[in-house]
């Protein structure tokens, strides 16, 4: 991916986000980011900037609000029982379609993925999600091919992908495309992580 | 393990703690404790109850300070840059001496295994660390039986583990051990996550 801008990575962040879903994506995109010639910049948000109690309890404080600091290369979507909130809400799911036409790479972690489904952002696509919610990843969209065994599936302009081993392997799968498969590589050993597929 | 009082199990943070370090182990233990009949406690700390910021840029609040809520069940001492710092300071090592006299199972993660080394607490038992530091283990405590390949080393009263696999292996056998192996695994599962090595 070429860019005059520095590469500007956002994680999303709201109550009732699931630890791992964040904090594995985040991990590997800081950690990549660290030793990058580009040093691409790597930011949670979320709505307000305010800080937000993840699902299992983690309260943690965000960089920025949803509105501040320019135009994403590409927003994580974390899952957790927030996420399943989210999907009812047509203001959040019109913010989300606002965001796909202007980020060029959108990732949905878990559950996630099904933010993004109720917002027709994987109409005919094919995708992945948490091993207990690909019935209702099909039934929010049914035109999706949901994939009940990758870790995560690339699209292109969008990745999905399963829980905890999924959300790290799509993670390495992003630094693998912005960087290359050697970087990815070097980012999981220093992480202690083997990818459960290739990156 | 059978207690009069509700479990309680706590991650210790500080400034530089790994992201994955605290949140894996974190991840593993709040959902395990979500759906135990005992309903175990499980609670971050820090230093003094402020806020931390972690080796990746990651800024959390911390639920109590180190000195509130009364003694551990289990201690799980998270590695990253900060541990490393850590090693040097001997009024932070008689700390973690002093929790290791209430403290029934002390859990070092990855550069954990370092500070927990380095308090004099690993001599003579066979333990690991993340892969790219077992070499600085082995220097820190000579008497050390350091294992270069193992997601993680359970010692009885004290687990050391690798890196991020590592450590959600590791947290997983804790939940195995104070509950069961069944159950360790059902955790898994939720998480999407498939252990390296049996719990």
């Amino acid at each position: 991916m070429s860019t005059a801008r520095p590469l500007r990575l956002g994680v999303y962040v709201f109550d009732g986000a699931d630890e791992m879903d964040v904090v594995g994506p985040y991990t590997v995109l800081t950690r990549w980011a660290e030793a990058a010639h580009s040093r691409p910049d790597v930011v949670t948000f979320s709505d307000d900037g305010a800080g937000v109690r993840l699902a299992g309890g983690l309260l943690m404080v965000p960089d920025v609000a949803a509105d501040a600091g320019g135009p994403l290369h590409v927003l994580v979507y974390p899952g957790g029982q927030g996420a399943l909130l989210r999907m009812a809400s047509s203001e959040h799911l019109a913010w989300l379609r606002d965001q796909r036409e202007t980020v060029p790479l959108v990732v949905g972690v878990s559950a996630g993925a099904l933010v993004l489904a109720a917002a027709g952002l994987l109409a005919g696509r094919p995708c992945t999600t948490h091993r207990d919610q690909a019935g209702l990843l099909a039934e929010t969209e049914p035109s999706a091919l949901v994939d009940t065994q990758a870790a995560f599936v690339d699209d292109g302009d969008v990745i999905t992908s399963a829980g905890t081993a999924g959300a790290l392997d799509a993670a390495l799968r992003v630094v693998a495309r912005l960087d290359s498969p050697e970087v990815a590589a070097t980012t999981a050993r220093s992480l202690d992580y083997a990818p459960g597929v290739p990156t």
